[in-house]
């Protein structure tokens, strides 16, 4: 079918069912494993028609996308978020022709275990970080970005900030001992693209490149957060070969000591307010040298 | 002064400043410690002219209210969340005479270390549960109400639902194998009210009546939530002394096993569809037998 | 069945399907009506067994509370959120020995018609305010608890906070003239108990109840947030016969004055930053006089 | 300061204070009118240094930039959204050498007048949609977004779902009667770019964008989603000479007809389940033929 001329035209587009949630138990005789994931299907490819006329003859419904998370959950079980994105994607672009693209964004929610230690059932979720990973696939080739969001870390000294530009609507009071807190948000680029490669291992990498992360926060004599961020990017960078690219959002959770002074009192760094808004909004990416920034801007979304 | 005859008179009443945050760092050498809390002052009394003609002749300033916070972080350090609002709620009502009753709700949010065995200042938040207490103050007697919200938990397995009533509207299948899931939110009432009797070790109590809390909801083979709900109830009341009465409320978090017959597959209880709404709620007390249940109904919304 | 001797008994409980999500539309021809609600059921009664045993006998499972709100919503239609809750509870306590109670919780959600006249079937949300309703029953009396909440009202002057009590902890300033802004949460208990009585107009009472409020914010020269908050609940008490009780709770929203000095300029209440947290709370109930206050104080967080 | 040879680089990096909560009053005679924005500020330059060493030297701090909204509230009013924000940006890139570029977001809450007509300064918030804009500077050139989000429409008729792909996993059956539901988010892109340019009435031009949005959804007799989003662009497109892009994320929001057979009703489209998710996702961008698309991807997240 040919597309009329038209003031208004079709630029990207895509579409799929979002926020899936699968929960997997795997029973390995008393001792159960789970899997709790989150997962959002985003297909696109020859859509123009569905637009234009609400002709849905390329359309596989987004209900069908639901329905294969569930199945493949199954067929494929889930030995990591990423493993089972590559077989959600593949699936999609391989088995319906009007389908170019799928993008699979993925969220991980983990469990520890409780209770006595001859029945292995029992879990209490871990609040901490959200694990999050995003596959994209065309046919050809890979774009593997995983990350973490909603990680809460604090230094509670090692933090300076002075030296900075001052204009006439500088009020800020230079500071050489200060709270650092942020709010992690970061994604990390893997450099494999081919099936033809060995993957990565996706559960060490998670873990492996987390470490990083915390102990460069921790180790880091910070005199901007600009600095921790490039730190944090920069150890996982050297340290993990399978990472070509880092991207972070840092919010700056302020920490304000408080005046007690009007009190007769004496504010030794003891007594913070914790600000919520505003906040201080730091991000940058950290390349492997001699590569591309590929992560897509609105990835510290997922 | 006298309250002239008013078609619409005042009953309860309460004001005071919500949700100071305060974070208190104490320094042991470079070994730091962190206290991070979430503070709600209420005070009722003498408060009828304010209302009637808008006299604050009596009424001490939410704004003094939340300065007491603070300086009190400074004046008498954080040992524990209630300890701290124990030093607020009598000075607010022993030092101003209008004030008849005090009440402190705090939240409390904990961090773990992290980084390395030398440096002892950095942070990670610990994303699960949310420690509370409320303690109440009327000038001779003591409510102190402990408890944690937002405790993610799930069994899966050892859960059965059937046997129930059966009406028209009933359409629920029996189960002898289901996931059990809910996030716990519990308050326990402290036997403790009066200055002469030694105070609980209130760190202590926490961390065993969450220990008691998650062994019983894991070792429960239950066959409602509502039993797994006593059960948690009854094993604190049973262990722990200091508590006179735990009150519960426990959304059934329901998991539901996806049908996945349409696609030639067999689902054995391997596959689940983590639902949101609606969702079950069960609420009830349990109490030392003897003993008055005393919980306020909306301190489950502390 | 008898209960054995146990140091931990049941106090107080309550079952049932929270947050069921109802839309109801009604065709009149090309016109379509929509009403779209969230009910929350509670049931309470003989239900010990249950807790201590297990045993599911007296239990009504929640999906069938479930099932009956939308078999409701077809069977009798939804007049009103109070009148649709009287219905459920009626029949929960009526069919059901083992309930000796039910308690019915709403939210409505309120749209406006959008597009041309001539075909009315398309709606956009209004955000303002959340309705709500509270309807229990016991199987003799009733009480309906209204309200709303989420409703943000600011006035920009004839508010004024000074004459208060100052401490050693008191640094605020007196104002003349200041914002005057709060969420409205507001809940009021109707008269109407009993079948014999005629009930109100509910779509009607609710209609004025929120104009009063309005204007009574409105046109309140405050000297205290607790000062409008009585006029407000006076004022409906005074004009609306079937109220009895009005319970408030009232975040104060503080506006701060930006201090532009440091900048040579002078801010003649100009400019403003709306602060988060903390905020001042108030809480107070006005009663016809010669009645009780019965409303529940978690209602406030229905 | 040459940058030494690193195996991890500085990529794209920005930083600036977000969430400002500022509120402008003005006053004309007893008539107030409020503008309520919440402000966040990105800017980005010559950065390299305060990522690797920590050097401050380039960095107009956070605070300041937070500053300078507060007080360009006063210097400059807030005539619209746009507009502030455009005096935002363009100080910002003008005074400061390092600075090459800066990103103003501002989501805008809208009020309307409550009480008498004689005192005009009290107000309700409006609850519906978020107004929002984006002002992009560079030194020569601006990009100006806007858009609303959060604005709930549904039509409950007038909509069909059919002849769509069926593969292995569908289980969907066919609709031609359903509800349409949505939760718009759209970012728009005006054509100005030049301060030579006169630039758009930005008020007058949010009002009949949302209108033409409104009615293209009210309008629009729907075979998908797909072709009720496209609707929506065109109508803007053909209608607003001002705007060259508009960029669509539309949640399906999904209402499924509940099954009342097993209770012996009958479901004609009256009674609906409002399912939270999963939800399908469509999003597209609709482009004035012959221009470019523009909007960066993640704006549908500001």
């Amino acid at each position: 079918m040919t597309t009329p001329a038209r003031p208004a035209v079709l630029a990207q587009n895509q579409y799929g069912k979002a926020e899936n949630r699968v929960v997997r138990i795997t029973r390995d005789g008393d001792t159960h494993h789970i899997k709790d994931l989150n997962v959002s299907v985003a297909l696109s490819g020859d859509m123009e028609e569905v637009h234009y006329s609400g002709s849905n003859a390329n359309v596989l419904p987004t209900d069908t996308t639901k329905n294969t998370v569930y199945a493949f959950a199954k067929e494929h079980g889930i030995e990591s978020a990423e493993q089972f994105g590559i077989h959600l994607a593949r699936h999609f672009v391989t088995s319906q022709e009007p389908i170019g693209q799928a993008r699979i964004r993925i969220e991980e929610y983990s469990w520890q275990r409780i209770g006595t230690p001859d029945k292995q059932h029992s879990f209490a979720r871990e609040g901490q970080e959200t694990r999050v990973t995003q596959i994209t696939y065309d046919g050809s080739s890979w774009q593997v970005v995983s990350g973490l969001k909603d990680l809460v870390v604090l230094n509670s000294t090692d933090s300076e900030f002075w030296g900075y530009v001052k204009d006439k609507y500088t009020t800020l009071k230079e500071t050489h001992d200060r709270i650092l807190a942020t709010e992690v948000s970061a994604r990390w680029r893997f450099g494999w693209t081919d099936d033809a490669q060995p993957a990565p291992d996706w559960e060490e990498s998670y873990a492996q490149v987390r470490r990083h992360l915390l102990d460069a926060f921790a180790e880091t004599y910070s005199l901007s957060l600009q600095q921790t961020l490039y730190q944090m990017g920069a150890r996982i960078i050297e340290h993990r070969d399978e990472i070509d690219e880092v991207r972070f959002s840092l919010p700056n959770k302020h920490h304000f000591l408080v005046d007690l002074e009007p009190f007769g009192l004496k504010n030794d760094n003891e007594v913070y307010y914790a600000a919520d808004r505003p906040y201080g909004l730091i991000e940058a990416t950290v390349l492997r040298d001699g590569r591309e920034a590929l992560i897509p801007v609105d990835l510290t979304n997922l």
